[in-house]
């Protein structure tokens, strides 16, 4: 039984106000809210138990060290890697699939090779593809959604030509909550001999991975929206492209020695983790895939479905308002415009007077957008944390919209 | 009148103990602990005002938008920066090493072309140029330090030649504490018309900075360190490089506008911030820095000049303690070794038991340590809240070792 009750009573943000009205928080596209467990955390490291890592042989260096590398279990545990040397540490997805372009992609590609993206790609799983593009003078090729917001696994592999040499796409798109059969994907590209990053930074939220499953080479996460801190992340990378691939950011920590004239790299995922980390929001993130695996990823997809189900059911009785995306299997994210005048950024400071946060813009998916012909939408976007009441909260909202706007 | 003890009791985690001692945190170069303020906005940001900045409209979204671009103005203020313009957010001085590696140097430099370093460069300020020497062919030009630890600006500036395009130097050595007088560099180089990157990493900790008097190009500084939380961090960019520079990491909020075949990126400087920050350790750096400037910087300056003489002249009268680096405008951070068989790590197990945290090894500077014929050190680094008590807790823990070890 998922009491989401319980549930928002761990989230000490959700009992807030905002201008005089209950909360309505359902910009998690954007970023997820924090349990009072992963604020306690935190708390906890910097008041009592905070050194830097890896470093000292003194206790509290120790004690850390243990609780951040402690993560790495954890990560690998989550998104079923083989192992937790397959889990590189970071600051969340833009990071990792810009080490992915500099690291693995750059000194393997030329002028001419390709790289097949989907049109509703995440602008951070496009723009270090555009750094290829524009320094390499790689070839983007972009593969169309349908009508629906599906993506057809056929029509990225018949987009495999001889040059390509990689295929990123997303898991769920941020703007439609299309999930896309990557698995599909993954198993003919690997036929062919083509690597391909699955952009996890939405689907990890909201559904089991299995990455082993999957079949994918590398597979990016953002914890900020795994309800942990911002600044923490990780991605995963296949045993065989993590060996191919070259050191990214370079300084302390992912070297064995450094002379003046030459320097030796530690082993991964080390080689590919410089500096001091993200020690405390790592710790956090920790805290935070813990508490999700707590209540079960399968039971939050099933309450997510639930309420994606019924968000629908409320917003197609809505005949002034165009959802985008109708994919079956879509998860429980809305992008819509209102028939008539109403800007989507009008449309979401209504909503934000009436308690309900969601987002207005591109999303960071602009060639979605164009190929939607739209330049704006609004986003509702939903958690674990969110109700069927707050569905309703929504619709109220909207149709205060339309009698204003219509 | 500096009251240290007012200080001390700010920071929760100094009254703990170690190993049922009290803790002496000696480990400051490493990382530095967090004021009560600090932990408190933390907290605050995610139990109340938690959401993601810049992309937002509603109210949530632009309190975490308001209070994150705050800091910007706070570090511009306290680097000394002439615009806020001049601040990039990261986290922390390797990244921002980095950004300048690949963003500025790289498109810039070609096999042969050289950068100088001083032999004491931390790892963060070496690594990121071996990868343009094996990459691109660039050549590492190193200048010594003599045997007090000190660097003679006239050296390196004998060292530049018509194929230097940068000079990569430590503001403080976070190994001996040697305070450079970059001043002196950046004056010269700048009339042999070459760039300088000051690595604030340690410096903007102990002492006033004023980027515009030292007349530097590059000024990464760290938030951990300046006892803000850990993944926090900015570089000051001298307008004139920034406008040079090419993006580094891609993703949302650092472009304008995506399309399939082009990309138009942002203003300076959002051109170098993609995708979601770190905000709230960004918030927290912020307070950090009020937390600094309310002691006040000169008082710091002053208060660990102090701590720094004591320290000196008590360890001095130990005639088994080989301390290295005696400049006199040294910082208080002092690395040492034991005559006799005892190892640094060792050394560092013994003090521990005796609640003193200090670090030992090489300090991510390998290169340094080759120059002084070591191979670890132990190192004890003061900060703001350190005291004479706590030097005489440290003497009479090496005192201890010494009687076991001699």
């Amino acid at each position: 039984m998922y009491d989401v009750q319980k549930i928002r009573g761990d989230f000490p943000i959700l009992s807030r106000t905002v201008n005089d009205k209950p909360l309505v928080y359902l910009d998690n596209g954007a970023s997820a809210q924090k349990p009072q467990v992963v604020i306690d955390a935190i708390t906890q490291a910097y008041a009592h138990e905070y050194a830097n890592v890896h470093r000292g042989l003194h206790y509290l260096s120790n004690l850390a060290t243990d609780k951040y590398e402690a993560v790495r279990g954890k990560v690998a545990s989550f998104l079923g890697a083989r192992s937790e040397d397959e889990i590189i540490f970071n600051s969340g997805t833009t990071e990792g699939i810009n080490m992915v372009a500099y690291g693995w992609a750059a000194p393997r590609m030329e002028a001419g090779d390709e790289i097949i993206l989907s049109v509703m790609e995440h602008h951070a799983n496009i723009v270090p593809w555009h750094f290829l593009r524009e320094r390499l003078g790689v070839k983007l090729v972009w593969v169309d959604v349908d009508t629906n917001g599906d993506l057809d696994p056929q029509k990225v592999l018949d987009a495999i030509t001889p040059r390509t040499k990689l295929i990123a796409v997303t898991h769920m798109s941020n703007v439609l909550g299309t999930v896309v059969d990557v698995k599909a994907i993954c198993a003919g590209a690997r036929a062919r001999g083509v690597p391909v990053l699955v952009d996890g930074s939405q689907s990890a939220v909201h559904m089991p991975v299995d990455v082993v499953d999957l079949g994918c080479d590398f597979y990016p996460i953002t914890g900020h929206k795994l309800y942990g801190p911002s600044g923490s992340g990780a991605i995963y990378v296949r045993a065989e492209r993590m060996a191919e691939m070259q050191p990214f950011i370079g300084g302390g920590d992912m070297i064995r020695d450094v002379h003046k004239d030459t320097v030796i790299y530690n082993d991964a995922p080390m080689k590919f983790e410089a500096g001091t980390p993200g020690i405390v929001q790592m710790i956090g993130m920790g805290v935070a895939l813990d508490y999700m695996t707590g209540v079960g990823m399968q039971n939050i997809a099933a309450h997510e479905k639930t309420l994606r189900d019924y968000a629908r059911s409320r917003l197609d009785g809505l005949n002034w308002l165009n959802v985008q995306g109708q994919s079956a299997g879509k998860g429980a994210i809305f992008s819509f415009t209102l028939e008539g005048a109403a800007h989507a950024h009008d449309i979401s400071t209504v909503l934000d007077k009436k308690g309900v946060a969601v987002r207005a813009g591109q999303h960071c998916a602009q060639p979605l957008m164009e190929h939607m012909g739209l330049t704006a939408t609004c986003r509702a976007s939903f958690a674990m944390y969110n109700t069927e009441a707050e569905v309703d909260a929504l619709v109220d909202a909207l149709e205060l919209c339309h009698e204003l706007f219509a």
